[in-house]
Protein backbone atom coordinates (compact mmCIF):
# COMPACT_ATOMS: atom_id res chain seq x y z
CA UNK A 1 0.00 0.00 0.00
CA UNK A 2 1.08 3.40 -0.75
CA UNK A 3 1.57 5.73 2.37
CA UNK A 4 -0.81 8.20 3.52
CA UNK A 5 1.83 10.64 4.09
CA UNK A 6 5.53 11.55 3.02
CA UNK A 7 8.63 12.89 4.26
CA UNK A 8 10.12 15.61 3.02
CA UNK A 9 13.30 18.48 3.37
CA UNK A 10 12.20 21.92 3.68
CA UNK A 11 13.71 25.39 4.55
CA UNK A 12 11.06 26.55 7.23
CA UNK A 13 11.62 30.54 7.20
CA UNK A 14 10.75 32.27 10.85
CA UNK A 15 11.62 36.18 10.89
CA UNK A 16 13.93 36.25 8.27
CA UNK A 17 16.21 33.23 9.49
CA UNK A 18 16.38 29.88 7.78
CA UNK A 19 16.45 26.32 9.03
CA UNK A 20 16.43 23.12 7.27
CA UNK A 21 13.93 20.74 8.37
CA UNK A 22 12.17 17.44 7.86
CA UNK A 23 8.44 17.73 7.02
CA UNK A 24 5.75 15.58 6.57
CA UNK A 25 3.37 16.18 3.79
CA UNK A 26 -0.18 14.47 3.29
CA UNK A 27 0.50 12.48 -0.04
CA UNK A 28 -1.29 12.98 -2.98
CA UNK A 29 -1.60 10.28 -5.97
CA UNK A 30 -4.12 9.68 -8.69
CA UNK A 31 -6.20 6.62 -8.25
CA UNK A 32 -8.18 5.16 -11.11
CA UNK A 33 -11.74 3.56 -10.66
CA UNK A 34 -12.39 0.97 -13.37
CA UNK A 35 -15.90 -0.83 -13.72
CA UNK A 36 -16.29 -4.56 -14.20
CA UNK A 37 -17.94 -8.18 -14.28
CA UNK A 38 -15.91 -11.00 -13.35
CA UNK A 39 -12.44 -11.82 -13.23
CA UNK A 40 -10.10 -8.83 -14.28
CA UNK A 41 -10.29 -8.25 -17.84
CA UNK A 42 -8.65 -5.26 -19.99
CA UNK A 43 -11.04 -5.37 -22.57
CA UNK A 44 -14.15 -5.72 -21.23
CA UNK A 45 -13.49 -3.20 -18.84
CA UNK A 46 -14.57 0.76 -18.26
CA UNK A 47 -12.21 2.79 -17.02
CA UNK A 48 -14.37 5.23 -15.30
CA UNK A 49 -12.35 8.16 -13.94
CA UNK A 50 -9.09 9.48 -12.23
CA UNK A 51 -9.57 10.96 -8.49
CA UNK A 52 -6.26 13.03 -6.75
CA UNK A 53 -6.46 11.46 -3.36
CA UNK A 54 -4.13 10.45 -0.05
CA UNK A 55 -3.91 6.63 -0.43
CA UNK A 56 -5.83 4.56 2.01
CA UNK A 57 -9.07 3.50 2.07
CA UNK A 58 -9.24 3.54 -1.91
CA UNK A 59 -11.79 0.56 -1.85
CA UNK A 60 -14.46 2.79 0.56
CA UNK A 61 -13.26 5.84 -2.02
CA UNK A 62 -14.47 3.92 -4.64
CA UNK A 63 -17.29 2.08 -3.66
CA UNK A 64 -18.66 5.88 -1.96
CA UNK A 65 -17.76 7.54 -5.30
CA UNK A 66 -19.96 4.96 -7.25
CA UNK A 67 -22.91 5.14 -4.97
CA UNK A 68 -23.19 8.96 -4.28
CA UNK A 69 -22.09 9.92 -7.79
CA UNK A 70 -25.43 7.58 -8.71
CA UNK A 71 -23.08 5.60 -11.30
CA UNK A 72 -24.45 2.09 -9.53
CA UNK A 73 -28.00 2.45 -8.21
CA UNK A 74 -27.51 0.89 -4.92
CA UNK A 75 -24.00 0.18 -2.79
CA UNK A 76 -24.92 -3.33 -3.04
CA UNK A 77 -24.37 -3.44 -7.06
CA UNK A 78 -20.93 -3.47 -6.18
CA UNK A 79 -19.64 -6.89 -4.96
CA UNK A 80 -16.01 -5.94 -4.19
CA UNK A 81 -13.46 -3.27 -4.91
CA UNK A 82 -9.71 -4.83 -5.62
CA UNK A 83 -6.43 -3.66 -6.43
CA UNK A 84 -5.66 -4.22 -10.17
CA UNK A 85 -2.66 -6.44 -10.50
CA UNK A 86 -2.47 -5.75 -14.67
CA UNK A 87 -1.04 -2.49 -14.46
CA UNK A 88 2.71 -1.16 -14.72
CA UNK A 89 4.92 -1.38 -11.44
CA UNK A 90 5.49 2.31 -10.69
CA UNK A 91 1.04 2.20 -11.18
CA UNK A 92 0.72 -0.67 -8.77
CA UNK A 93 -1.38 0.65 -5.70
CA UNK A 94 -2.95 3.74 -8.19
CA UNK A 95 -5.58 1.54 -9.52
CA UNK A 96 -9.01 -0.61 -8.50
CA UNK A 97 -11.00 -2.39 -10.04
CA UNK A 98 -14.79 -1.99 -8.56
CA UNK A 99 -16.63 -5.83 -9.51
CA UNK A 100 -20.54 -5.26 -10.47
CA UNK A 101 -22.84 -8.21 -9.28
CA UNK A 102 -24.27 -9.98 -12.52
CA UNK A 103 -26.82 -8.23 -14.49
CA UNK A 104 -25.75 -4.65 -12.78
CA UNK A 105 -24.82 -2.73 -16.09
CA UNK A 106 -23.83 1.06 -15.81
CA UNK A 107 -25.40 3.40 -18.32
CA UNK A 108 -22.27 4.40 -20.64
CA UNK A 109 -24.15 7.99 -21.24
CA UNK A 110 -23.78 8.41 -17.71
CA UNK A 111 -19.95 8.32 -17.25
CA UNK A 112 -18.98 9.75 -20.69
CA UNK A 113 -20.74 12.55 -20.83
CA UNK A 114 -20.66 15.18 -17.87
CA UNK A 115 -23.26 14.59 -15.36
CA UNK A 116 -24.74 17.71 -16.05
CA UNK A 117 -24.92 18.40 -19.53
CA UNK A 118 -26.85 15.39 -20.52
CA UNK A 119 -30.06 16.14 -22.78
CA UNK A 120 -32.67 16.18 -20.32
CA UNK A 121 -31.20 18.20 -17.88
CA UNK A 122 -30.09 22.34 -18.43
CA UNK A 123 -27.43 24.38 -16.65
CA UNK A 124 -29.03 26.37 -13.61
CA UNK A 125 -29.24 25.27 -10.17
CA UNK A 126 -32.28 24.10 -10.50
CA UNK A 127 -31.54 21.52 -12.94
CA UNK A 128 -28.46 20.54 -10.65
CA UNK A 129 -30.47 20.07 -8.33
CA UNK A 130 -33.20 18.08 -10.23
CA UNK A 131 -30.52 15.79 -11.21
CA UNK A 132 -29.66 15.05 -7.70
CA UNK A 133 -33.32 14.05 -7.12
CA UNK A 134 -33.45 11.85 -10.06
CA UNK A 135 -30.49 10.08 -9.22
CA UNK A 136 -31.07 9.23 -5.32
CA UNK A 137 -32.52 6.07 -4.55
CA UNK A 138 -31.85 6.31 -0.77
CA UNK A 139 -34.97 7.60 1.52
CA UNK A 140 -33.69 10.52 3.70
CA UNK A 141 -33.18 8.40 7.09
CA UNK A 142 -34.93 9.81 10.55
CA UNK A 143 -33.32 12.20 12.11
CA UNK A 144 -31.47 12.24 15.21
CA UNK A 145 -32.17 14.00 17.86
CA UNK A 146 -29.99 16.64 18.93
CA UNK A 147 -28.78 19.20 21.08
CA UNK A 148 -26.22 22.73 21.71
CA UNK A 149 -24.20 20.43 23.72
CA UNK A 150 -23.40 17.39 21.35
CA UNK A 151 -23.33 19.74 18.21
CA UNK A 152 -20.69 22.25 19.94
CA UNK A 153 -18.20 18.44 20.98
CA UNK A 154 -18.42 17.09 17.34
CA UNK A 155 -15.41 19.08 15.52
CA UNK A 156 -13.00 18.60 18.53
CA UNK A 157 -13.42 14.69 18.34
CA UNK A 158 -13.23 14.35 14.58
CA UNK A 159 -10.11 16.98 15.22
CA UNK A 160 -8.80 14.73 17.95
CA UNK A 161 -9.23 11.76 15.90
CA UNK A 162 -7.12 13.28 13.32
CA UNK A 163 -4.17 11.32 13.22
CA UNK A 164 -3.20 12.21 9.71
CA UNK A 165 -3.89 16.37 10.19
CA UNK A 166 -2.04 15.77 13.53
CA UNK A 167 1.45 15.10 11.30
CA UNK A 168 0.45 17.28 8.04
CA UNK A 169 -1.63 20.40 8.89
CA UNK A 170 -2.93 20.08 5.59
CA UNK A 171 -5.90 17.90 4.80
CA UNK A 172 -9.28 17.46 4.86
CA UNK A 173 -11.67 15.01 7.14
CA UNK A 174 -15.26 13.43 7.41
CA UNK A 175 -16.77 12.01 10.29
CA UNK A 176 -20.21 10.15 10.90
CA UNK A 177 -21.27 10.51 14.15
CA UNK A 178 -24.44 8.36 15.76
CA UNK A 179 -27.36 9.60 17.83
CA UNK A 180 -25.48 9.78 21.00
CA UNK A 181 -22.90 12.04 19.18
CA UNK A 182 -20.40 9.54 19.40
CA UNK A 183 -17.95 9.16 16.39
CA UNK A 184 -18.20 6.01 14.39
CA UNK A 185 -15.85 6.90 11.47
CA UNK A 186 -13.06 9.35 10.20
CA UNK A 187 -11.76 9.14 7.31
CA UNK A 188 -8.85 12.04 5.70
CA UNK A 189 -7.88 12.94 2.49
CA UNK A 190 -6.29 15.61 0.44
CA UNK A 191 -9.58 16.21 -1.45
CA UNK A 192 -12.53 17.19 0.72
CA UNK A 193 -15.48 15.16 -1.40
CA UNK A 194 -12.59 12.24 -1.48
CA UNK A 195 -12.71 11.94 2.18
CA UNK A 196 -17.01 12.30 2.42
CA UNK A 197 -16.82 9.39 -0.32
CA UNK A 198 -14.51 7.20 1.74
CA UNK A 199 -17.06 7.82 5.27
CA UNK A 200 -19.85 6.80 2.80
CA UNK A 201 -17.86 3.77 1.12
CA UNK A 202 -17.33 2.80 4.67
CA UNK A 203 -20.85 2.56 5.73
CA UNK A 204 -21.76 0.40 2.54
CA UNK A 205 -19.02 -1.80 3.68
CA UNK A 206 -19.57 -2.27 7.21
CA UNK A 207 -23.60 -2.18 6.88
CA UNK A 208 -23.91 1.25 8.75
CA UNK A 209 -27.18 2.38 8.48
CA UNK A 210 -27.87 6.37 7.82
CA UNK A 211 -30.54 6.48 10.41
CA UNK A 212 -29.85 8.83 13.19
CA UNK A 213 -26.41 9.66 11.76
CA UNK A 214 -24.69 12.84 11.18
CA UNK A 215 -22.10 13.77 9.29
CA UNK A 216 -19.18 16.64 9.99
CA UNK A 217 -16.85 18.02 7.39
CA UNK A 218 -13.80 19.84 8.56
CA UNK A 219 -14.10 22.53 5.48
CA UNK A 220 -16.78 24.27 3.67
CA UNK A 221 -20.71 22.82 2.63
CA UNK A 222 -20.38 22.92 -1.17
CA UNK A 223 -23.02 21.24 -3.38
CA UNK A 224 -21.20 18.55 -4.41
CA UNK A 225 -21.06 17.69 -0.43
CA UNK A 226 -24.33 17.70 0.20
CA UNK A 227 -25.54 16.11 -2.98
CA UNK A 228 -23.03 13.09 -1.37
CA UNK A 229 -24.90 13.11 1.59
CA UNK A 230 -28.23 13.71 0.01
CA UNK A 231 -27.33 10.38 -2.04
CA UNK A 232 -26.14 7.99 1.17
CA UNK A 233 -29.22 9.54 2.81
CA UNK A 234 -27.81 10.79 6.06
CA UNK A 235 -30.48 13.18 7.78
CA UNK A 236 -28.05 15.66 9.45
CA UNK A 237 -24.64 17.23 7.73
CA UNK A 238 -22.79 19.56 9.54
CA UNK A 239 -19.59 21.99 8.39
CA UNK A 240 -16.88 23.80 10.40
CA UNK A 241 -17.17 26.28 7.39
CA UNK A 242 -19.74 27.89 5.26
CA UNK A 243 -22.54 26.71 3.10
CA UNK A 244 -22.58 27.94 -0.66
CA UNK A 245 -25.85 28.96 -2.38
CA UNK A 246 -26.74 26.30 -3.82
CA UNK A 247 -25.81 23.41 -1.28
CA UNK A 248 -28.27 25.56 0.76
CA UNK A 249 -31.01 24.73 -1.55
CA UNK A 250 -30.18 21.29 -1.98
CA UNK A 251 -30.97 20.39 1.47
CA UNK A 252 -33.98 22.49 1.99
CA UNK A 253 -35.44 20.41 -0.70
CA UNK A 254 -33.94 17.43 0.49
CA UNK A 255 -34.70 17.19 4.15
CA UNK A 256 -31.41 17.86 4.99
CA UNK A 257 -30.69 19.33 8.15
CA UNK A 258 -27.46 21.80 7.26
CA UNK A 259 -25.46 22.98 9.65
CA UNK A 260 -22.79 25.38 9.14
CA UNK A 261 -19.69 27.41 10.68
CA UNK A 262 -19.86 25.50 13.51
CA UNK A 263 -17.62 26.78 16.17
CA UNK A 264 -17.61 26.17 20.09
CA UNK A 265 -21.62 26.68 20.91
CA UNK A 266 -21.72 28.59 17.75
CA UNK A 267 -23.19 27.17 14.68
CA UNK A 268 -25.50 28.45 11.88
CA UNK A 269 -28.84 26.35 11.06
CA UNK A 270 -29.43 26.57 7.10
CA UNK A 271 -31.53 23.93 6.68
CA UNK A 272 -34.11 22.17 8.97
CA UNK A 273 -34.37 22.06 12.47
CA UNK A 274 -32.77 20.87 15.60
CA UNK B 1 -24.94 38.55 -14.98
CA UNK B 2 -25.79 36.23 -11.90
CA UNK B 3 -25.22 37.46 -8.33
CA UNK B 4 -22.23 36.14 -6.51
CA UNK B 5 -24.11 36.13 -3.35
CA UNK B 6 -26.84 35.34 -2.24
CA UNK B 7 -29.12 36.59 0.64
CA UNK B 8 -30.61 33.29 3.20
CA UNK B 9 -32.70 33.31 6.25
CA UNK B 10 -30.91 31.46 8.88
CA UNK B 11 -30.68 30.56 12.85
CA UNK B 12 -28.13 31.56 14.57
CA UNK B 13 -27.24 29.37 17.49
CA UNK B 14 -25.26 30.58 20.56
CA UNK B 15 -24.76 28.85 23.67
CA UNK B 16 -28.30 27.12 23.06
CA UNK B 17 -30.34 30.61 22.02
CA UNK B 18 -31.87 30.91 18.77
CA UNK B 19 -32.06 33.99 16.81
CA UNK B 20 -33.43 34.05 13.02
CA UNK B 21 -30.90 36.55 11.17
CA UNK B 22 -29.86 37.59 7.32
CA UNK B 23 -26.96 36.08 6.26
CA UNK B 24 -25.06 36.11 2.64
CA UNK B 25 -23.77 32.82 1.04
CA UNK B 26 -21.47 32.56 -1.39
CA UNK B 27 -23.38 31.69 -4.89
CA UNK B 28 -22.46 28.27 -6.31
CA UNK B 29 -24.39 27.43 -9.74
CA UNK B 30 -22.80 25.47 -13.12
CA UNK B 31 -21.13 27.23 -15.50
CA UNK B 32 -21.00 25.13 -18.99
CA UNK B 33 -18.04 26.17 -21.15
CA UNK B 34 -18.77 24.90 -24.68
CA UNK B 35 -16.14 25.74 -27.63
CA UNK B 36 -16.56 26.73 -31.75
CA UNK B 37 -15.41 28.73 -34.34
CA UNK B 38 -17.76 31.98 -35.37
CA UNK B 39 -21.11 32.62 -34.59
CA UNK B 40 -23.20 30.66 -32.23
CA UNK B 41 -24.19 27.29 -33.62
CA UNK B 42 -25.90 24.54 -31.70
CA UNK B 43 -24.42 21.23 -34.47
CA UNK B 44 -20.62 22.37 -34.55
CA UNK B 45 -20.00 23.26 -31.11
CA UNK B 46 -18.23 20.97 -28.52
CA UNK B 47 -19.68 20.88 -25.06
CA UNK B 48 -16.59 20.83 -22.98
CA UNK B 49 -17.24 20.95 -19.19
CA UNK B 50 -19.38 21.93 -16.26
CA UNK B 51 -17.91 23.56 -13.18
CA UNK B 52 -19.41 24.53 -9.90
CA UNK B 53 -18.36 28.32 -9.26
CA UNK B 54 -19.25 31.59 -8.07
CA UNK B 55 -20.88 33.47 -10.80
CA UNK B 56 -18.30 36.60 -12.02
CA UNK B 57 -15.40 36.70 -14.52
CA UNK B 58 -16.93 33.67 -16.49
CA UNK B 59 -14.47 34.80 -19.35
CA UNK B 60 -11.98 34.60 -17.19
CA UNK B 61 -12.59 31.43 -15.74
CA UNK B 62 -13.02 29.68 -19.14
CA UNK B 63 -10.52 30.79 -20.57
CA UNK B 64 -7.71 29.97 -17.87
CA UNK B 65 -9.25 26.71 -17.79
CA UNK B 66 -9.00 26.07 -21.18
CA UNK B 67 -5.29 27.09 -20.96
CA UNK B 68 -3.65 25.57 -17.77
CA UNK B 69 -5.64 22.43 -18.42
CA UNK B 70 -4.12 22.33 -21.99
CA UNK B 71 -6.48 22.48 -23.75
CA UNK B 72 -5.48 25.21 -25.81
CA UNK B 73 -1.81 25.36 -26.24
CA UNK B 74 -1.78 29.35 -25.75
CA UNK B 75 -4.47 31.96 -24.43
CA UNK B 76 -4.32 33.25 -27.59
CA UNK B 77 -5.85 30.88 -29.64
CA UNK B 78 -9.20 31.68 -28.14
CA UNK B 79 -10.22 34.62 -29.27
CA UNK B 80 -13.22 36.02 -27.33
CA UNK B 81 -15.64 34.11 -24.38
CA UNK B 82 -19.35 35.27 -24.55
CA UNK B 83 -22.49 34.40 -23.04
CA UNK B 84 -24.43 31.74 -25.04
CA UNK B 85 -27.45 33.42 -25.83
CA UNK B 86 -29.68 30.29 -27.47
CA UNK B 87 -29.81 29.02 -23.86
CA UNK B 88 -33.19 28.60 -21.82
CA UNK B 89 -34.17 31.47 -19.71
CA UNK B 90 -33.20 30.03 -16.37
CA UNK B 91 -29.66 28.88 -17.63
CA UNK B 92 -28.84 32.56 -19.45
CA UNK B 93 -25.14 33.17 -17.88
CA UNK B 94 -24.70 29.91 -16.80
CA UNK B 95 -23.34 28.54 -20.47
CA UNK B 96 -20.33 30.34 -22.24
CA UNK B 97 -18.63 29.94 -25.59
CA UNK B 98 -15.00 30.02 -26.18
CA UNK B 99 -14.74 31.50 -29.74
CA UNK B 100 -11.15 29.61 -30.94
CA UNK B 101 -9.17 31.29 -33.38
CA UNK B 102 -9.72 30.30 -37.30
CA UNK B 103 -7.16 26.72 -37.68
CA UNK B 104 -7.54 26.29 -33.88
CA UNK B 105 -8.80 22.84 -33.50
CA UNK B 106 -8.58 20.87 -30.28
CA UNK B 107 -8.31 17.61 -29.77
CA UNK B 108 -11.31 15.73 -29.09
CA UNK B 109 -9.30 12.69 -26.99
CA UNK B 110 -7.95 15.46 -24.75
CA UNK B 111 -11.48 16.63 -23.35
CA UNK B 112 -13.57 13.29 -24.00
CA UNK B 113 -10.94 11.06 -22.15
CA UNK B 114 -9.50 11.95 -18.93
CA UNK B 115 -6.78 13.80 -18.41
CA UNK B 116 -4.77 11.04 -17.04
CA UNK B 117 -6.02 7.96 -18.58
CA UNK B 118 -4.68 8.33 -21.99
CA UNK B 119 -3.05 5.46 -23.81
CA UNK B 120 0.33 7.44 -23.56
CA UNK B 121 0.65 7.77 -19.68
CA UNK B 122 -0.18 6.26 -16.92
CA UNK B 123 -1.41 6.39 -13.12
CA UNK B 124 1.06 7.04 -10.75
CA UNK B 125 2.61 10.58 -9.61
CA UNK B 126 5.63 10.63 -12.15
CA UNK B 127 3.09 9.90 -14.89
CA UNK B 128 0.80 13.02 -13.35
CA UNK B 129 3.83 15.29 -14.15
CA UNK B 130 4.83 13.82 -17.18
CA UNK B 131 1.33 14.56 -18.60
CA UNK B 132 2.05 18.40 -17.42
CA UNK B 133 5.58 18.93 -18.75
CA UNK B 134 3.88 17.61 -21.62
CA UNK B 135 1.35 19.89 -21.82
CA UNK B 136 3.06 22.81 -20.94
CA UNK B 137 3.86 25.32 -23.94
CA UNK B 138 5.32 28.42 -21.77
CA UNK B 139 8.84 28.74 -19.81
CA UNK B 140 8.98 28.82 -16.64
CA UNK B 141 9.03 32.87 -16.22
CA UNK B 142 12.04 35.04 -14.40
CA UNK B 143 11.57 34.50 -10.79
CA UNK B 144 11.01 38.13 -8.97
CA UNK B 145 14.23 39.08 -5.83
CA UNK B 146 11.87 38.07 -2.65
CA UNK B 147 12.58 39.18 1.12
CA UNK B 148 10.75 37.59 4.21
CA UNK B 149 8.97 41.13 4.86
CA UNK B 150 7.35 41.26 1.70
CA UNK B 151 6.17 37.72 1.71
CA UNK B 152 4.71 38.03 5.45
CA UNK B 153 2.48 40.66 3.72
CA UNK B 154 0.89 39.14 0.93
CA UNK B 155 -1.95 37.25 2.86
CA UNK B 156 -3.21 40.52 4.82
CA UNK B 157 -3.35 42.43 1.59
CA UNK B 158 -5.29 39.76 -0.31
CA UNK B 159 -7.27 39.46 2.94
CA UNK B 160 -7.85 42.79 2.82
CA UNK B 161 -9.22 43.13 -0.90
CA UNK B 162 -11.60 39.57 -0.34
CA UNK B 163 -14.92 41.43 -0.89
CA UNK B 164 -16.87 38.39 -0.95
CA UNK B 165 -14.78 37.19 2.31
CA UNK B 166 -16.10 39.67 4.00
CA UNK B 167 -19.81 39.26 3.58
CA UNK B 168 -19.49 35.57 3.93
CA UNK B 169 -16.73 34.16 5.49
CA UNK B 170 -16.78 31.31 3.15
CA UNK B 171 -14.80 31.93 -0.25
CA UNK B 172 -11.43 30.71 -1.86
CA UNK B 173 -9.28 33.25 -3.21
CA UNK B 174 -6.31 33.40 -5.42
CA UNK B 175 -3.88 36.73 -5.87
CA UNK B 176 -1.66 37.96 -8.02
CA UNK B 177 1.59 40.34 -6.94
CA UNK B 178 3.87 42.31 -8.98
CA UNK B 179 7.89 41.70 -7.86
CA UNK B 180 7.47 44.94 -5.24
CA UNK B 181 4.88 42.83 -3.70
CA UNK B 182 1.82 45.28 -5.05
CA UNK B 183 -1.54 43.03 -5.51
CA UNK B 184 -2.18 43.24 -9.14
CA UNK B 185 -5.35 40.70 -9.97
CA UNK B 186 -7.70 38.85 -7.12
CA UNK B 187 -10.20 36.46 -7.85
CA UNK B 188 -12.57 34.79 -5.40
CA UNK B 189 -14.67 31.76 -6.44
CA UNK B 190 -16.10 28.80 -4.10
CA UNK B 191 -13.78 26.84 -5.67
CA UNK B 192 -10.27 27.53 -5.50
CA UNK B 193 -9.35 25.95 -8.95
CA UNK B 194 -11.52 28.00 -10.24
CA UNK B 195 -10.20 31.43 -8.41
CA UNK B 196 -6.86 30.48 -9.72
CA UNK B 197 -8.26 29.84 -13.54
CA UNK B 198 -9.82 33.47 -13.45
CA UNK B 199 -6.52 34.87 -12.22
CA UNK B 200 -4.90 33.76 -15.23
CA UNK B 201 -7.63 34.11 -17.55
CA UNK B 202 -7.42 37.29 -16.20
CA UNK B 203 -3.54 37.90 -17.31
CA UNK B 204 -4.17 36.66 -20.82
CA UNK B 205 -6.99 39.08 -21.22
CA UNK B 206 -5.12 41.71 -19.72
CA UNK B 207 -1.34 41.03 -20.94
CA UNK B 208 -0.25 40.30 -18.21
CA UNK B 209 3.61 38.76 -18.33
CA UNK B 210 4.19 35.83 -15.47
CA UNK B 211 7.69 36.89 -15.29
CA UNK B 212 8.45 38.61 -11.79
CA UNK B 213 4.36 37.49 -10.52
CA UNK B 214 3.49 35.28 -7.79
CA UNK B 215 0.33 33.21 -7.14
CA UNK B 216 -0.71 33.47 -3.44
CA UNK B 217 -3.88 31.29 -2.56
CA UNK B 218 -6.13 31.16 0.49
CA UNK B 219 -5.98 27.24 1.31
CA UNK B 220 -3.66 25.15 0.27
CA UNK B 221 -1.59 23.78 -2.32
CA UNK B 222 -2.56 20.73 -4.38
CA UNK B 223 -0.88 18.89 -7.22
CA UNK B 224 -4.02 20.67 -9.37
CA UNK B 225 -4.03 24.03 -8.59
CA UNK B 226 0.18 24.09 -8.74
CA UNK B 227 -0.40 22.51 -12.35
CA UNK B 228 -2.33 25.41 -13.53
CA UNK B 229 0.59 27.82 -11.90
CA UNK B 230 3.03 25.67 -14.08
CA UNK B 231 0.91 25.85 -17.16
CA UNK B 232 1.07 29.18 -17.03
CA UNK B 233 4.50 30.00 -16.01
CA UNK B 234 3.93 31.90 -13.07
CA UNK B 235 7.73 31.73 -11.28
CA UNK B 236 6.51 31.83 -7.69
CA UNK B 237 3.50 30.30 -5.59
CA UNK B 238 2.57 30.87 -1.94
CA UNK B 239 0.11 28.95 -0.25
CA UNK B 240 -1.74 29.91 3.25
CA UNK B 241 -2.27 26.16 3.48
CA UNK B 242 -0.29 23.11 3.37
CA UNK B 243 1.30 21.78 0.18
CA UNK B 244 0.88 17.98 -1.17
CA UNK B 245 3.53 15.40 -1.89
CA UNK B 246 2.95 15.66 -5.57
CA UNK B 247 2.36 19.40 -5.61
CA UNK B 248 6.05 19.88 -3.96
CA UNK B 249 7.48 16.89 -6.64
CA UNK B 250 6.35 18.97 -9.32
CA UNK B 251 7.15 22.34 -7.94
CA UNK B 252 10.76 21.11 -7.69
CA UNK B 253 10.40 19.42 -11.21
CA UNK B 254 9.12 22.58 -12.86
CA UNK B 255 11.81 25.15 -11.27
CA UNK B 256 8.90 26.87 -9.68
CA UNK B 257 9.23 28.59 -5.98
CA UNK B 258 6.73 27.10 -3.79
CA UNK B 259 6.18 28.42 -0.50
CA UNK B 260 3.69 27.09 2.27
CA UNK B 261 1.81 28.00 5.59
CA UNK B 262 2.70 30.99 4.41
CA UNK B 263 1.84 32.74 8.00
CA UNK B 264 2.95 35.95 9.60
CA UNK B 265 6.51 36.23 9.40
CA UNK B 266 6.71 31.97 9.48
CA UNK B 267 6.46 30.21 5.89
CA UNK B 268 7.75 26.94 4.73
CA UNK B 269 9.83 26.72 1.22
CA UNK B 270 9.24 22.99 -0.30
CA UNK B 271 11.15 24.04 -3.44
CA UNK B 272 13.34 26.85 -5.10
CA UNK B 273 15.30 29.72 -3.12
CA UNK B 274 14.22 33.08 -1.76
Amino acid sequence: MRAPVSPVKVLRHDHEVATEADDLLVSEEPLEIRLGHGAEDDRHEIRLSVTMRTPGHDDELALGFLFTEGIVARASDVIRVVPCENVKPDERGNVVRAELRPGIDVDPERWQRNFYTTSSCGVCGKSSIDTVRAHRTTAMADRPVLNGTMIAAWPERMRAAQTLFKHTGGIHAAALFDERGEPLLLREDVGRHNAVDKVIGAMAMNDVAPDGKVLLVSGRAGFELVQKCVMAGIPVMAAVGAPSSLAVELARQSGLTLIGFLRGERFNLYSGRI
